[in-house]
């Protein structure tokens, strides 16, 4: 499998996921929130799946595709580990978090989702979904099934029980 | 459509395109040419689907993945207004060619593209073929039917008559 393929079967198992989980949601109250903007793309296509919920991105520094850059009212800008327990409004009103942490090492990238896990629980309302690239496996979450097509482990969907 | 479904779009039309050009090719003798490396994942693609032959690659700076660097014989480094010309051992030896001006401004791309023309078509072999986001119409180069699936001027396939 080249690099040409390996990356587009990743982000079709990302636009899989995200698709999934608009459906999981569907009943439940509550924002969204999007881990990370990197280049948009993936906050972009929030906005398609959830053009009537609000939208909160974490970004550390913008750099995303200009048509791709939230409003600076949803935005929370700085180092999650501050801007996630600062914004008290959205603990427990999140439907569906989404992480990807996007960088090219993998190891970093799962000490990075284990750090944040508690914090992104915490945001979740019952029954709302995280969906990750980095597994987040652990108490509060429970792993749902992959889309067909997406094989076991290249994404997560867990459901906050 | 989001950004993530065109990117998804973009990329599955470039593998139809090279999957087909590689079939174009066949029965052609010549080498095949990546004009501009980039991060390295077509020339990795290129790389599977040619094993068994030279593959050259243009690049200004080199800036791609660690695992997709071509070999120092293969590399033309440097502008390919000078690059290609001086290569003169590649003149009418090219089998296919492969062009993705890759910037995001389109109307640069083009220009690029037609500037770079008449030295492309000068790289290839009588039933050469270029695979080109860029249009390239123009004398010496057939249009040829692009793979199922990928909408006309997303992809361009010539072959040189």
């Amino acid at each position: 499998m080249s690099r040409l393929d390996s990356v587009i079967r990743r982000l079709e198992a990302q636009r899989a996921c995200l698709n999934r989980a608009a459906e999981l949601v569907r009943g439940i109250d509550g924002a969204v929130i999007e881990l990370g903007l990197g280049n948009g793309r993936t906050y972009d296509h929030l906005r398609e799946l959830f053009s009537e919920r609000d939208i909160y991105v974490c970004e550390r520094q913008v750099a995303a595709h200009p048509d791709c850059i939230p409003p600076a009212d949803r935005l929370l800008l700085g180092d999650m580990f501050e801007t996630l327990p600062a914004a008290r409004f959205l603990i427990g009103h999140v439907a569906l978090a989404h992480f990807d942490a996007g960088t090219g090492d993998a190891a970093a990238n799962l000490n990075l989702a284990a750090g944040l896990r508690p914090l992104i629980v915490a945001l979740l309302c019952d029954g709302g979904v995280l969906a990750t690239q980095q597994a987040m496996d652990g108490p509060d979450l429970v792993l749902m099934p992959l889309p067909e097509g997406v094989a076991e482990g290249r994404y997560h969907l867990y459901r906050r029980v």
